[in-house]
């Protein structure tokens, strides 16, 4: 006999039969790409509570309408909405030339009374700033430079990167700046800005222009800040808050034969920034996991458990939709058996990790093994995570899976005007979708516990 | 013996040996670099006849003083000043979302009064565009697709694509259009729009707003085609001539020590569009012919023949400069040689071809020789050109050569805010200036004609 018999799971073989049907047949779809070229090309870029993002949830409930969905909801909630507005940053000093820049979200104005034009001093990095003395930059702009940030296949690079983008304001703002420029948090080398938000403190936000430039530009300025001349930057922005609006999740269900209370949740955001279409960020993610639960929802069975997918709103600029479907659903978080999302472009997937209950670990390797002819990796066990979405859900005990995207050349195109539809590759999409129909289809019907039971969880307390 | 003794050239051993040498320090030098990156960092983009170009004009000369040239002369001529302006254009049905796009040079304005506010009339391509009959588009806006331009190591896509580009606007005015938007004669995915200039009718530029759009937006446009939704644009541009201002010619010479009357002529254009900083086109060739001359002029003895660099200006609105450079040297341009221009990026060079006197080819081909180890390839003996600002002399009878860069990513930045240093690979552009130093070097000693003797010329006609 095998000396670990509780760490092996059988999967019925009805069940692993259908589920590489599944695979097989999502290879050959293309309704991932149709759904992605619909909403990339008929709403097109839809920011957070904005008005695009209303047309992209009229969209989304008729796809569900349209496919074999059981049921389709608005959850509707309110946000407070930032626009970006207008920018024009140009170098002012030792010659004119326009830069290209784009507000980060959460960003203030140039006074009304005109543009910011100021000299400009330089930061090498992020720390370099984060020094600088109170009141010791009045009447400056600020540009903290970086490197561009460094491609890998887990996304790695990003975090490290991010600081500048995320609480170089706060400095900026300290120390009396009248606008703070930082380089893109991008991987590529073209003309784009890479957009996102800044981090709010203590509940506030930026009262000076937040902007990003691109690598060109930002290697640009430190070349003329090495020859010594005296720099000098205008900036005119428009980008602020503009009070309460509504926005919204839209959930779609498959609704289980045998334990319809019982969530398996999956989703992506239907938000997007507004220099591209979202097709990557986060279209790609949308089209995936609808196509997946709908290839399900062609079976000639429903599933035993309720396959959810959530298009999430609001995502970008802070998790909004995240929270609110969390807050809206808190009474039966409970029931949200496993939950993950896919937001990281609409690369090949690589890697299966989870966080569950040990005891349901056999059963994701298991799910690993169907999957594993996608070239898929089984990964770590205890990687929490599932997406952002999914964070509010997991930190209230849902657990979690995730198939992770390659991700290496998503921080070229993340949050600029190149996310649009080329970028994405019709095998590649198929590929995930095919992975999250299968994992999705056997996490519905397996008779697995993948959440801890609650006297464990309490006793590990 | 050799049954055609005739067609074989032994070059002289010692210039053969210190052309090896000047290609042995070409590639160990980062002479090119350093003045690419300085041009781009120090000027930026220079614009046919703006306030940059006449800094672009300081910075050559101060740059050939600084060197080891024996003379340097700045050699103005008069133009007209077309300006880009302002640009806003925009989809406003079946939803408003802003394009990518650049004013074409030689376009008209939107009326004063106002945007350009109309439905759109897709054409798929330039011959669609070209049948339709006059005065059949009034209160329209015309947009012309067309494909990606096919990327080649020669540049063969370009010609092709360039006719939307070109000719367009003629059609669409004829027909009483609004404006019109083209797709960019450009073969990358980026959301930058390629700019260039457009084709004077009977020396009369376009009265309505010529537009050109990025690849992926011109994508988003025939997919929104496809859908059947009514398509409309809003279009204001500023662009417009501004009466005659001064350019020049930067002409930097190395006088040669036994005919210094004789001129062997390379060069560079010195203008650059204004979206990029004018890195691949053209401070490359500016740099590669500048760095080759440098090498050779800091030899012990001077060459036989004069060795003049040209930094053309005004070159990307119609070859002014290499026009009015003809023009001033009509009288001498007998004693032109030979005569090559650097203006296709910054690829590594994989081929020679030529166009001189036949009995000069086994001359040329020694020079292959010399060369061959760079990668190059001898091609074509019956090749005319010599590159875009050698036609007004190679139409004036100068024989020309050109060392053939490899184009194969050339048009993804062709004219495009990407055409920045980053571009450019310092290992490649040694490649260039090693090839450069050593054809010119013995173009410049050897005891050749390139031309074609008068009388034989004449008993040809
Ligand atoms: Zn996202
Ligand atoms: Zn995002
Ligand atoms: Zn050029
Ligand atoms: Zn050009």
């Amino acid at each position: 006999g095998h000396a670990f018999a509780q760490d092996s799971f059988e999967l019925d073989p009805a069940q692993a039969a259908t589920a590489e049907a599944l695979v097989a047949e999502a290879l050959e779809s293309d309704l991932a790409w149709s759904i992605v070229e619909s909403l990339t090309t008929e709403v097109g870029p839809r920011m957070p509570g904005s008005e695009a993002e209303v047309r992209a949830r009229a969209w989304g409930e008729a796809l569900g309408q349209s496919l074999s969905f059981d049921r389709v909801t608005i959850e509707p909630f309110t946000m407070p909405f930032w626009d970006r507005g207008e920018l024009e940053i140009s170098i002012t000093s030792p010659y004119t030339q326009a830069l290209h820049g784009s507000a980060l979200g959460g960003s203030g104005a140039s006074p009304r009374s005109g543009p910011v034009e100021s000299d400009v001093v330089y930061f090498r990095d992020i720390n370099a700033l984060t020094a600088v003395a109170d009141g010791s930059l009045e009447g400056k702009i600020v540009f903290v430079d970086g490197d561009a940030m460094v491609a890998t296949q887990t996304g790695a690079g990003y975090g490290p990167a991010n600081n500048r983008r995320r609480i170089g304001w706060q400095h900026a703002e300290r120390a009396g700046a009248d606008a703070i420029v930082v380089r893109s948090v991008g991987s590529d080398f073209h003309r784009n800005p890479h957009t996102g938000m800044i981090s709010s403190m203590d509940g506030e936000w930026a009262n000076i222009p937040v902007i990003a430039i691109s690598n060109p530009d930002a290697d640009h300025l430190r070349r003329l800040h090495h020859t010594g001349a005296p720099l000098a930057m205008q900036i005119r922005a428009t980008a602020g808050w503009h009070g309460d609006v509504t926005s919204g999740n839209v959930v779609l269900d498959i609704v289980g034969s045998e334990l319809p209370d019982e969530i398996v949740l999956i989703g992506g955001h239907l938000d997007s920034w507004d220099l591209g279409t979202g097709a990557i960020d986060d279209g790609a993610g949308i089209a995936i996991t609808v196509a997946a639960a709908e290839l399900i929802a062609r079976l000639p069975e429903r599933p035993r458990r309720t396959i959810r997918v959530v298009m999430f709103g609001a995502e970008e600029v802070g998790l909004l939709g995240a929270r609110a479907y969390a807050q809206q659903h808190a009474e039966e978080v409970g029931n949200h058996v496993l939950a993950t999302e896919s937001d990281f472009g609409a690369g090949r997937i690589w890697q299966l990790v989870s966080n569950v209950d040990a005891a349901a670990n056999p059963a994701i390797d298991a799910v690993g093994q169907i999957i594993a002819p996608l070239g898929i990796l089984r990964g770590g066990s205890n990687v929490p995570g599932g997406g952002p979405d999914i964070i509010p859900l997991a930190m209230a005990g849902v657990p979690t899976v995730r198939l992770n995207q390659d991700g290496m050349d998503y921080f070229d195109l993340h949050h600029t005007p190149d996310d649009t539809l080329d970028k994405i590759d019709p095998e590649a999409l198929a590929q995930n979708v095919a992975a999250y129909a299968a994992l999705v289809y056997l996490a519905a019907n397996m008779d697995v516990e993948f959440r801890t039971p609650a006297e464990e969880a309490a006793a590990e307390e």
